[in-house]
């Protein structure tokens, strides 16, 4: 499997990461099959949704944040309980199809690293499945 | 890939497509494997859950509408940021396990196409994995 | 595909399945791929989340049994509605990436069978694709 670096810059953060994904399908030689993409960490989460208006992204951060706040009935002593939360509901991994060596998304979607309790110097695994 | 034609008929709904996915699997000879299963909006998504009695889908939706409702602390100017949200809490992918040409479920399980900003005309991607 | 037997010990449960996971990973000698894991029940869910502190499965159950309480806007005769979302919140399905016949995991990651209507004896199905 291949290793993707993610600079994080915020508490909560959505990183764009297509192009990243992209590039390696292409210097892979990959063209028909399907990426698993992996977050390796407990506070961080992968999803899909639209790259076009950041406004999107302010949204969702903004309402996930107000969904699970930062303090509430929490027990676990490193204060990012709420990380680990949206991390379950997020959710770790995504798969995602490649045909003719182009990751296939819809017009208006990107692939975004969710940060939750940053920021961090994070890893996206990608494991290539030929079809 | 392949492209089933999704047809929603209200904002939010969850339409069935359990039957769609399972003829598509006989229509090209698929018996033993996984199907990626990918929505290509980002006001769409893909969910499992019980298909036998309809108001298991009337709650779901209930609630999902109250958690994240249609209006609130939104900014994205197109009047849709709650479907973006659930778009994310429910996820736009699912990988579903095939065995002698039959789409493996639970007794109960049905596949469903989840729309928050319809009714539209929408498209589910169905990518076949060997084992 | 596998299945492996999982026994729940309260209404809501996580189960850490990590162990059973990997050990059949090492009993079919699988080495480079992926695993689909799949939950067939419509009250259960699959995550990835932190496996050492036991506070963090703590705080996760009892934030999403805030989030979507045992008692509310149901028509489902059967009481266990609650149980149906957080199952479409979290998710049936999971793929985890294996490499050198190990389930690639970050340091703190565990894989956790949801139970929300338990206890119960429930199945976790496995399905292995190989690279």
């Amino acid at each position: 499997m291949e290793a993707l670096q993610i600079r994080t810059t915020a508490r909560q953060d959505m990183v764009n990461v297509t192009r990243e994904v992209q590039r390696l399908v292409e210097a892979r030689g990959w063209t028909d099959g399907a990426l698993v993409l992996f977050c390796p960490h407990t506070t961080g989460a992968l999803t899909i949704n639209e790259a076009a208006d950041p406004d999107v992204v302010r949204d969702i951060k903004a309402n996930l944040a107000a969904l699970v706040p930062e303090r509430g009935d929490y027990r676990h002593a490193e204060g990012n309980s709420d990380a680990h939360i949206k991390t379950s509901l997020v959710g770790p991994s995504l798969t995602v199809i490649v045909e003719d060596g182009r990751v296939q998304l819809g017009t208006w979607q990107g692939i975004f690293f969710c940060e939750y309790d940053g920021p961090r110097a994070r890893k996206l695994w990608v494991k290539w499945l030929s079809a």
